[in-house]
């Protein structure tokens, strides 16, 4: 049980954790803040929050938890004023990349960082705001954690223990195996994606060959809907590893080209093969709790 | 109204096309042929067809229309077998690559080859068979006749009204352009779905990555599950333009790459916002669509 939880950034992710946490009875109280007056305010109408304040010191004084939702650029000048109003509060962030995070935690609250916790939902929808958010987002979804060494065992429980309320399955990485994991499953992805459509774009500058996509084309650059500003971010954030994967991608792709250009049927099969037996293997269950959801959002994590 | 309609290849197309036009009243009678006795008797059991014969000449024997459903590479043996059975009979098929099967339909009936109706309904599953079929499959889906400059006005309109029963939009296209929209707007995509899956796999051969891919690479993946035969067919049907597709796709992920490598903010930010633009402009409509479909299974072009 949580006395009094704020959350900086009351958007898709910060609103779903407050809905969930609400509908689970595990705060008292949940307070806003932002720098979004009309998002705010609109949280307090739908009951996702109990009141806001836009000074981010004032938002999160008393607050036991604190919890940074924003984008992953602003982080560091939030976590200054989180410092500042609540020098005593267990502090946690939602961020897709969890070094970067790190690193600009350490810089406020020292090498040490005991009450800070990073953590990251591996969920999400290509929509944004608190108007998108539901209470039953996280349900089944994993999120990670990546404690330091130093992290007060204690801090850690409860930011555990919050996330559990939400039906997410919580688990704990190194934050450097984090992004490396990340990289690959979900910002090389959005890369490709990106690069897809523009790829027709610079195909056909009228757009008429998007009126033949079918599908499978709809499906591959769903998450090219997107919010820029925020893989914009991301991808700065995971700079390295995700140029790596990138090039690993690249690599991959000259291997299935060479293939198909030589007629080399037999390697083409082995990776077509591959592919499908994973994909089998590892997504079959996935697919059908998506389809059975009730929630009409197609989702998609960061 | 067609008196006698033959399918060959009554799997996961030519099984919903029964089904659609059975549907609509628009057979006298559908008979089925193809090399898999189980998946023609189970058709049979389905209603999907009246009757099938194994031998393709007896199962054409005096039908009006001939749809050709088989993988494109049979196709050429097919129409030989087509051919004589019926040698006045309309001809389609719903090959997903045009210029290799108009080839392939010109050695067996000439040049001209006036009621040779090429065409390609994009429409599928990721599923195959007769058993995954179903009468829905085509409505508000796009399928695209590429008739030739000699292909009967009768044969065409035949083809096309026969579509139109489907509910699918029918449009006709150049057999070059159609390819090359295809190549670009389906084939490349499973190329690049393909080549992630393997990608991570050449990561992380446990697997173990897999299981924290959140919705995003399950949807960008989601046609890695299609049939390995069928694309390795297509990849090979349409070579020379898939081959400069991916060309193009390398080209525009290295500009990318480069944008993200240098920290060119404002190069990713207009390629990120582009991206973003065109998904939003061009696959809104669809998306709720899918959304508030009845099907349970999600689609999937070829």
């Amino acid at each position: 049980m949580i006395n009094r939880l704020t959350i900086v950034g009351v958007g898709l992710i910060g609103g779903s954790l407050a809905r969930a946490l609400r509908r689970a009875g595990w705060c008292r109280e949940i307070v806003g803040s932002g720098r979004q007056l009309e998002m705010l305010q609109l949280a307090v109408k739908l009951g996702v929050i109990d009141r806001f304040d836009m000074d981010i010191s004032v938002a999160v004084a008393g607050a036991d938890v604190v919890v940074v939702a924003t984008p992953l650029a602003v982080m560091p000048a939030v976590f200054n004023h989180v410092q500042r109003g609540a020098p005593d509060a267990i502090v946690t962030d939602v961020g897709s990349v969890k070094q970067s995070v790190v690193r600009a935690a350490q810089t406020i609250y020292g090498k040490e960082s005991p009450r800070f916790v990073p953590g990251h939902p591996i969920a999400g929808t290509e929509h944004s705001g608190v108007a998108a958010s539901f209470a039953t987002l996280f349900e089944g979804k994993r999120v990670i954690l990546t404690p330091l060494p130093s992290t007060q065992a204690a801090a850690l429980q409860t930011v555990m223990q919050m996330w559990q309320q939400t039906g997410a399955m919580v688990e704990q990485l190194d934050a450097a195996r984090h992004d490396e994991i990340l990289a690959a499953t979900s910002h090389l992805p959005h890369v490709l994606a990106y690069a897809l459509m523009n790829c027709l774009h610079e195909l056909d500058g009228t757009g008429q060959i998007f009126n033949y996509a079918g599908s499978s084309f709809r499906d591959v650059t769903r998450i090219a809907a997107s919010d820029p500003a925020l893989w914009r971010d991301i991808w700065q954030a995971n700079h390295d590893m995700l140029l790596q994967m990138v090039d690993r991608y690249a690599a991959t792709l000259t291997t299935l080209r060479r293939a198909i250009r030589d007629h080399d049927v037999e390697r083409a099969m082995e990776m077509l093969t591959r592919g499908k037996a994973l994909r089998d293997q590892y997504f079959q269950t996935s697919e059908s709790v998506a389809v059975a959801g009730s929630h009409p959002s197609e989702t998609v994590d960061k």
